[in-house]
């Protein structure tokens, strides 16, 4: 029975607005994934960090765009996305949060107030579950998406991130299989969308990058690549994570795979 | 016999790269402005503050992309562009600056070394002169540009910046008068250039963002707009640095009008 309510709610929320998730979820009505849900709009992945490692991070998304497309970042100690998500509570508003310390994973909490900080910041970054929406609006294959799970391949590449401050590392790649023949056009549509990963940064030889064995994946599934298709690679939102892990910072909470923040943004509007 | 040296170095460095120019700035051979030098490559807008202001302005820049692009932003205490301008120093590579100090214009340098603070962050921003680039190459009509001294009308309009911290007031716009018949190729040329202000900000009535007379300018020169020209607005780069001084930071500096960070990115590659 409330399995049939969950669907049932999954598929209003599904062509909902992205408050009316936010509201569902910050009520405690929605506690699961959020891909399918309140349809067009961009989903974001999130990076919450103490002030006085905001400026660096911020510089380093300035520099690595194509992994850390930033789409918002709060005032300190604000926990509402002003510009993408008006009226939302960042503590409250995402169905899952992974929390680090000193760079290790110690909480997987589904709300955040009693651990929130004055001086914290929180950054929304772009998220390629929007981009797939915009290759499968333009009748571009997504092969991931076809398969139980639906898992993307990730990998962590070869390409050097620019660093800022504590921030450095290897930049997080997804892959996706594309046949030959829509190789142009993939490349052409994704680049108008800079704000949810934009252009490639690769594609054809996974081993030019780094990766020498696509069924080790990092992250996520391996790909399944036809003898027609090329490989293309994408910056992934994955980066920011694995480079604040890395850094070892006292406090980063980030969002759960596949429990995004929702935004008012609409990917057409990009 | 100078004016003639002058003339033929200026040629020379019209054709020059970047670091041509950031050269012959720094070693003292060229002393005036940077419009027309180093042909193809943005110039940029500078902006300096020190670090504990350095975050709200960064979020005062992305949440206003149209007149704030930011490009390339120093490490703390850093004068090198390490991104658009590698190899520059940015207290010697400007042939002017502004010094204001608790908003108040205090001086107009041609060198800050002795000023400099190992607290500084530097801002590269993208700038209109770049812009007109892309307009003339495209066969769209500069009408500023074929008057003598070439000056933009720039306006304080009644178009509200979206604030972060200390940082908030009017969003300072340029207005070209653009003939009807290439608004259109206007608006979609310079949209795709997100980097140097990107698409305008306005088409049409000034009255509509608070200009009630265009001839009264606040910066630069009147405009002619004549019986079939359309006036198009942008988002001007004047406006970081106006709402820097409204904020009456203890330090701020900016480059001096017309003396550009010269950068090397090329304005084609934006």
């Amino acid at each position: 029975m409330a399995e049939l309510e969950q669907e049932d709610l999954r598929k209003r929320l599904s062509q909902g607005s992205a408050a009316d998730v936010r509201h569902a979820i910050r009520e405690g009505r929605w506690t699961g994934r959020t891909h399918g849900l309140a349809h067009g709009h961009v989903h974001a992945n999130l990076a919450i960090l103490p002030e006085n490692m905001a400026l660096d991070f911020m510089r380093f998304c300035q520099r690595n765009p194509s992994p850390c497309p930033v789409l918002d970042v709060t005032d300190t100690g604000d926990p509402e996305f002003r510009q993408v998500a008006p009226g939302s509570d960042v503590r409250r508003d995402l169905s899952g949060y992974c929390v680090y310390r000193e760079g290790v994973l110690v909480d997987e909490p589904s709300d955040i107030t009693d651990i929130w900080q004055d001086d914290l910041v929180a950054f929304a970054m772009g998220c390629s579950l929007s981009f797939d929406a915009v290759l499968q609006e333009n009748s571009l294959r997504v092969a991931h998406l076809e398969k139980p799970g639906g898992r993307i391949a990730v990998y962590t590449s070869g390409i050097e991130c620019v660093p800022a401050g504590p921030f450095q590392g290897p930049m997080v790649v997804s892959l996706r299989p594309i046949p030959n023949d829509q190789v142009v056009r993939v490349a052409a549509t994704t680049a108008r969308y800079p704000a949810i990963h934009g252009a490639p940064v690769h594609i054809g030889d996974p081993a030019e990058i780094g990766i020498h064995d696509t069924q080790a994946v990092d992250w996520g599934a391996p790909p399944e690549i036809g003898p027609d298709d090329t490989p293309m690679f994408w910056g992934c939102g994955v980066t920011p994570q694995a480079v604040a892990m890395a850094a070892k910072l006292p406090l980063m909470i980030t969002h759960k795979t596949g429990h995004m923040l929702m935004t008012d943004l609409l990917v057409k509007d990009l």
